[in-house]
């Protein structure tokens, strides 16, 4: 069985981890040539939206799948005229666009912080006249790790805000006050088979992911079901096939989603380890219509992102219960080019070994 | 950093999956360019004694080492002029010879059956004599799967037993009378420390392993201190780095060494899943002088071998806890072409968990 996946970042290439011992060839479709997944399987470098590519891959690949989010819908229905993709392009195009995934939590009587469109700085001011400052100013589409992002404090500066994300669509909301932030991830399989993983807090630092934990049941008893119960009926909705993600913010109201993403998530690397099945292999089984695994947790874990640059591996793993991942990829600011997961038994051994992971990275990390 | 690996196999296929995620390259040599390593890493096909691949191979990587343990011993010698290699070739040139292995565990006072040097039919007919029958007659190197092994049981036969591994330097020793075969699979790093995995129990079917599950440390507790003692002490006398095994009979008379081998075991498999680290990461981490990792067990689990044909993944993924592992290799009777690991979080629940796989595999599995 072999699959066709768009993009060859590092979610690809844990997919493609994921996937080698269960027999299945991956074969990757990238613009660049130095991708994190191809060390690990086959790939064709081209445009997305190159229809003979589409072709080359279609008459090698069984099924195809996606590991971006930013990726051409167009290229997806097209794709799909040939062989199944999943998740489909409806739930991506949806996905892309954060007023239509708005729109739909909303009908579906789904908690969003309320929002407006903004095409125009006319809409910005009634936007900010209805919503009060401060307000989010965030783009429509292909924001990620905090880009495509401003945070308007005062009328004066409106229109600045509006100039800086030029041009774009955009979506203004309000600042909303949260006490921490928390995501979802939820699967479904070609019969329709549901499960998710324990809620995760996610903790961002200048809008990208430092860490992120999997709640024990008691702390996430109020929400686990809750949330569950939104992923179910997007899902069921979209007549979605594999993983997706929710992002929430938990405030005073209960939970609020922020965001949905069709696809793995950074926020569930944990599972590699923490959880009896991988959110890798999941999406794949669940692509291949295989039962879906057990996404029950393995004693205690806390995921770190490394960003910039990849520290010393020798440092990381003399942390015990560390468990660490590198992409690839070269150093520059900002990028995410590892994780960490730290396991153990429990969470008072989980916390002891946080405090020595927290000191060989030079992070503030969480006392679980 | 990039390490040299010799032999392509499933092992090797292992090791660079366990390799990747911590940025490490493996670059495989074999002389078959169809290895199920082949996916996942750089390979050059070529002979083992090829001492211009070896020169080829010194110049791009960093150490050496090897995963099968009839690699001829003069090539590792020679590698070892131009990198490091571990474990050392003088390790293996003992372990590929079943008289030195013995010879040198009962010097260091660990418990071997009685056995003989046979290299002709006289020396077997004084063995015959002096040991009793029944006896077996192995061959001293490159033994394995129950290849080059004959069982005899009458004076009558022992000509024509001798003639069937004709030719071949042997070894004779009495049938041992054993309630179970068990293995401990220990790791030396660079540094001297050394840490070993839960002691294994191993079922063999016409020779070859079918299945493997870690003993409780109440079921060890009688060997897994004495177990390691053995492992330290032949690991320190040789200057050990690595993963090595020792399998055992258990017999009335306590644990008696059957055979060592100087490399990551199937009868640890289950440590992929089943140990908080893998003897495949493990083994990488003490070739290059990093923290060993823990190698304390996670829950409970059972390793089942897949012999010559792969099952549907999709059967076999039916099973809650069930953890895949196709090598990518042809069916052939006997070979082995992946296995199962079966996790859970007690033994009660893997108990009913190995009855539903050892229906869908329809082979005989224990309860644990």
């Amino acid at each position: 069985m072999k699959i066709g996946v768009l993009g060859g970042g590092q979610l690809g290439r844990m997919l493609a981890l994921a996937g080698q011992p269960l027999g299945l060839r991956l074969l990757f479709v990238d613009p660049l040539p130095e991708t994190p997944a191809r060390l690990l399987a086959e790939q064709l470098v081209g445009d997305y939206e190159d229809e003979e590519l589409h072709h080359a891959l279609a008459d090698c690949i069984d099924l195809v799948t996606y590991e971006l989010e930013s990726v051409p819908v167009a290229a997806l229905f097209h794709l799909a005229e040939h062989r199944p993709v999943f998740p489909t392009p409806h739930a991506l195009r949806l996905m892309q666009d954060r007023v239509r995934e708005k729109r739909l939590c909303a009908r579906l009587g789904i908690p969003v912080p309320p929002f407006r469109r903004v095409d125009s700085l006319t809409d910005l001011r009634v936007a900010a006249a209805e919503l009060g400052l401060p307000l989010m100013l965030k783009t429509r589409y292909a924001g990620y790790d905090g880009r495509g992002q401003r945070r308007v404090v005062a009328p004066n500066v409106l229109a600045d805000a509006f100039a800086d994300l030029g041009g774009r669509l955009l979506l203004a909301e309000p600042v909303v006050p949260f006490a921490r932030e928390v995501s979802l991830i939820a699967v479904r399989g070609r019969d329709g088979t549901f499960a998710a993983y324990p809620l995760v807090e996610n903790h961002h630092v200048d809008g990208i992911l430092r860490w992120s934990r999997p709640l024990r049941a008691v702390e996430a008893a109020a929400w686990q079901d809750t949330a569950e119960a939104h992923a179910r009926r997007i899902m069921e909705h979209l007549g979605y096939v594999g993983v997706m993600t929710i992002e929430y913010f938990v405030t005073e109201n209960g939970l609020q989603v922020n965001e949905l993403a069709p696809r793995v998530h950074n926020s569930g690397h944990w599972t590699i380890e923490g959880a009896e099945t991988s959110q890798f292999e999941n999406h794949l089984r669940a692509g291949l219509g295989w039962r879906l695994g057990d996404t029950g947790a393995r004693g205690a874990s806390l995921m770190v992102n490394l960003l910039g640059e990849a520290p010393d591996p020798a440092h990381v793993l003399a942390v015990p219960g560390a468990h660490l991942h590198l992409y690839g990829k070269a150093a520059a600011p900002r990028r995410k080019v590892g994780h960490v997961t730290l396991t153990a038994a429990t969470t008072a051994a989980l916390a002891e070994r946080t405090s020595q992971l927290a000191d060989v990275l030079e992070v503030a990390l969480p006392d679980p």
